[in-house]
């Protein structure tokens, strides 16, 4: 019985400032049933109050308080492990992070979230030394690339992977597809995971993901969707439609 | 018996425009014997005649015949398979690579060398497109960090793996650790490689490398070295020695 549901963000719902199509509707029933939801994003180029902006701009009326981040699972996890890191992350993200801002003798740690333009080498360099000194890793996800308007763009997990293959080191995860993060979503609606489907654009990241963390999952074929995708399916637990407004008939059909 | 010598640059030579201590004596020691020798480089940085300049004028007497670099590699690639690529390659060094110059709509595949501060996100993106449009990666080297002045850096390797990493693509590589290219070198000689011995200063690329093309292998201690990089030998043909100076002591009084 599906009482949860997880909602991906981008290339779900929206591509940068367009709307998928029958997108507003879709999450307009799904919120007049009675399901509960939450939205999980690993977009790390803006902080939490512009991603709500832009969605209620592009029609979606969603509540701040259920948006999970992976920049904000990063936040708690450096508050808890009392880290001030190095960080490669986008500059609108910083004004999320200032309370962990200290000089550069101080950092303890390099976080990696999507740098965007400051994915220069001198930036990427900075970053492998501090590795090579011993300091521990953080990024927000490890996605490969995600939907821009104009095609597919490399994501900020390439750079993760270029500076575990350059120092040795392997990077703690905050956002997808880390169990953590999910788990955290789930409790926040009190169902278990097993009572909850996860609806996203990213095999990896969303749907494969979820279903490890004991979910079932829908990919659809919009945003960074390529054909073949649901051939790497990792459980029986999740299928393919072709979009949020298929996801959505599934979903209530199953009457729900 | 050992006939024949392959020697690394960057790191067992020099670091950048310092000569390593002892190493014009050694090189003179090393030429004045029976042993044919190579020069085998994976810096990308600057075209061949540039870094035999900067080895003359740091007193090192070297044949520009003798010296093999992972650019010279990465063109004879690209002619024998008609490539015109995408070049993410040092501004200094795309004059060896004028003739494969095309505009950007008959590219035929993606070249990735030390870009250094040409690594920027839109050209890493540009590449990643290519890449996903099914067009190959080649490269001059995987070498995750140098050795530089001011401390090691992350070197062309890590921003392959990133773009393998996204595109789901794996590089073709020309310069080391390639077996071809060590192959090219020894057969320049006449030599078989169980008659030769390479000298380097990285444990991947230049020793366990050389050692599964069937030749033995010394280590420095000198450029990239890092403390515990003799545990990583993958072949009892190789030795870890101080510098170029101690390889030389060794190789010369093994009486060859």
């Amino acid at each position: 019985m599906i009482e949860g549901l997880l909602l991906d963000l981008s290339g779900v719902l929206y591509i940068e400032n367009c709307a998928i199509s029958g997108a507003v509707n879709s999450l307009q029933r799904l919120q007049e049933s009675a399901l509960r939801i939450r939205y999980l994003t690993n977009t790390t180029r803006s902080p939490r109050t512009h991603i709500h902006q832009q969605l209620c701009k592009l029609g979606f009326d969603i509540d701040i308080s259920k948006l999970f981040t992976a920049p904000m699972a990063a936040h708690a996890y450096l508050e808890s492990h009392n880290l001030y890191p190095y960080m490669l992350i986008h500059p609108d993200l910083m004004v999320e992070f200032e309370d962990r801002l200290k000089p550069a003798s101080a950092h303890n740690a390099v976080l990696i979230g999507d740098a965007d333009q400051a994915f220069t080498y001198n930036n990427i360099n900075n970053a492998f030394r501090l590795l090579m000194q011993g300091l521990p890793l953080i990024c927000m996800g490890k996605n490969r690339y995600f939907k821009q308007q104009d095609g597919l763009s490399i994501d900020a997990g390439a750079f993760v992977v270029a500076l575990e293959y350059a120092s040795g080191q392997s990077a703690t995860v905050t956002g997808k597809p880390e169990k953590e993060f999910f788990l955290s979503a789930t409790r926040s609606m009190h169902i278990d995971p097993q009572q909850v489907i996860m609806i996203g654009d990213d095999v990896e990241s969303d749907i494969n993901a979820a279903c490890d963390a004991g979910m079932q999952a829908i990919l659809v074929k919009t945003g960074k969707y390529r054909p073949g995708d649901e051939d790497k399916f990792s459980s029986p637990n999740a299928i393919c439609v072709n979009d949020i407004a298929t996801a959505t008939d599934y979903i209530l059909n199953k009457g729900h």
